[in-house]
């Protein structure tokens, strides 16, 4: 006899930021998740994004976020409030004992950060952060390729890019540029992924020292429009990125190691929902008498049948139904992912405000 | 009546180095230039090299590299020697008047540079160095893009590299590990061209400051064999290049603008003699729901007849003929964009060598 598929995760969602939609969308989609409840300041906002989303007609609609957190028929919230309220709504969340899928940046810096994530543990709640690149199956496919000794050798170095051209209206009022709602500015809204790419290259091992790049860009409040910043280890490997609001949209991470190089262009979010590209290269060589290079990189391509985002929901929801339905304990390997990669946006703002000094990052 | 084509340039070559092997046979396809003399340091060795790359039967063979600068039918050199004899045999070749086409890294430092340069332009010589990509159509189609402000917008970021797994026997043994001939290793050999490339995207604009990427990779003498650096402007603009003798191969200038990228993959030598590829994108957006950008890049070939190091050493003997023939004063850009290359080559070597401290560069 069958087993019967468990009921699905019941998502609340906390707020109605504009990646909401997107994320509302990829719960609907997802063959174990369902959305639940949406709460906003006013319960006027919180009908009209339901409705524009197409929500389920059972979805329970609040006029504020506590009401989301007290309602027993949730099981799990997304977070995609600004990052300045994330410290005081997870926590809440895990308090409450839902689940917690929290935008990134996920917190204004580790301290905060280590909070939620205490608190999670402590609630015996999964945590994960909604870096969903990372869960579009090209991103395997990928790694696959970078832990193939023989077609990529050992990794040697790592660049990577998140850029876009803000429209003025963004740089004058979006929370991105807000110091008290998203202090960290492009980094923590760009150059996460970066970083997150950059570590998702080595393994989550951490650098030894971040030293950000000169002359980063800020508003006139202060908040960071343009940064970047090298990485090293201790065996010579190292990386740069380089992320912006300033600059025409780029997606960039190039791997290289001994004997092969991966590049991929639009890592953060594919030019097409349900097939995604990279380009490998291996063994490369210098032809007769240097007059030319072989071989030219060759292009790869995942397809997907399910969005990035479904299947982080998918992810995020099996995690869920192991505690909730198994009585497993929450997975740590995205609690410690999220910490690192807040570690390091932490050490890039301290080499900033140190004057480019390289700064070391202990876990 | 049609006017006389002007006689070729009559190239003698000093030394048998591997790469004027190359540049032998661009100097017999160019239409304006032909090979007159070979000298080595042994006469066997010289004509040894003569037989193998097919020169004409009318070329003196020499024993010497003084007996090719005291020859009168040569009227300029290629200098392909490791780079700690090319002070003496550049300013030699230029005081018996003979044009100088110089391999790269032209010089240790901008010191022995400047010597150079003096030298040549006191005898009223053309000195060029020999970076043969900024001759392939490509770069002048690569820079009209760069150049268009609708397309492109301004520069805010470059990063490139060049990068290759260097056998185990060019490690031990090659030229260019070695402290008393390419002092300045992979820097000065796979570096210059990144740095060069750096410096075309800005039309050659001088970082304000210069620092190396922490911790490079040396060998047992100290001879750089990977290293980095990030240069910045004083508007916001940043660069990162990175080059090494311990990875696969990678020849990329990624440059980013306002509203447009471009992206090269085979910058100092294309993946094939006759066919160049490059990539631009511009006016890049988030698609509905940010579930997808667009568009995706599109690829751009340049054909060419003549490949890059011919049309180097068409364009050079061009030169040398608006001297020669013409009266001409030797043209100033190639020497000035030669030495802005040094400087920054200088200042990656002196930030290494302050512990990463920022560098000034000044003309």
């Amino acid at each position: 006899m069958a087993e019967q598929s468990p009921e699905p995760v019941r998502f609340g969602i906390l707020g109605c930021a504009n990646i909401a939609r997107k994320v509302s969308r990829a719960i609907t989609v997802a063959p174990n998740a369902t959305i639940s409840a949406i709460g906003s300041r006013t319960i006027e906002k919180a009908t009209a994004f339901a409705k524009e989303n197409n929500y389920p007609s059972t979805t329970k609609i609040y006029g504020s976020y506590e009401a989301v957190l007290d309602d027993q028929e949730v099981d799990a919230v997304y977070v995609p409030l600004p990052t300045s309220l994330h410290l005081k709504w997870a926590v809440l969340a895990a308090q409450k004992k839902k689940h917690v899928l929290l935008e990134k940046p996920v917190a204004l810096n580790v301290k905060e950060l280590d909070v939620i994530l205490e608190e999670c543990e402590l609630n015996g709640v999964q945590y994960m952060d909604a870096t969903m690149w990372m869960h579009h199956p090209r991103t395997i496919k990928m790694k696959e390729f970078m832990s193939d000794s023989q077609r990529f050798g050992t990794l040697k170095s790592v660049h990577s890019t998140f850029t876009f051209l803000a429209p003025t209206e963004f740089l004058k009022n979006n929370i991105r540029v807000k110091p008290d709602l998203d202090a960290l500015g492009a980094l923590g809204d760009a150059g996460w992924y970066s970083i997150r790419a950059i570590l998702w290259a080595t393994d989550y091992e951490l650098p030894k020292t971040v030293t950000a790049l000169r002359d980063p860009e800020l508003n006139e409040a202060g908040v960071i429009l343009s940064c970047g910043a090298s990485l090293s280890w201790k065996d010579g490997r190292v990386a740069t990125f380089h992320c912006s609001f300033l600059t025409n949209m780029s997606m960039d991470i190039v791997v290289s190691g001994t004997t092969g190089n991966l590049r991929v262009h639009d890592f953060v979010i594919p030019f097409q929902e349900n097939v995604a590209p990279f380009y490998t290269v291996e063994g490369s060589k210098f032809g007769e008498l240097l007059l030319a290079i072989y071989p030219a990189p060759s292009e790869q391509e995942v397809s997907t049948d399910l969005s990035q985002e479904a299947l982080m929901v998918e992810e995020f929801s099996n995690l869920v139904e192991s505690v909730r339905g198994q009585g497993c304990k929450p997975e740590n390997k995205w609690p410690i992912i999220s910490r690192k990669t807040q570690l390091v946006v932490d050490a890039v703002k301290a080499s900033i405000e140190k004057g480019f000094e390289p700064v070391e990052v202990v876990y």
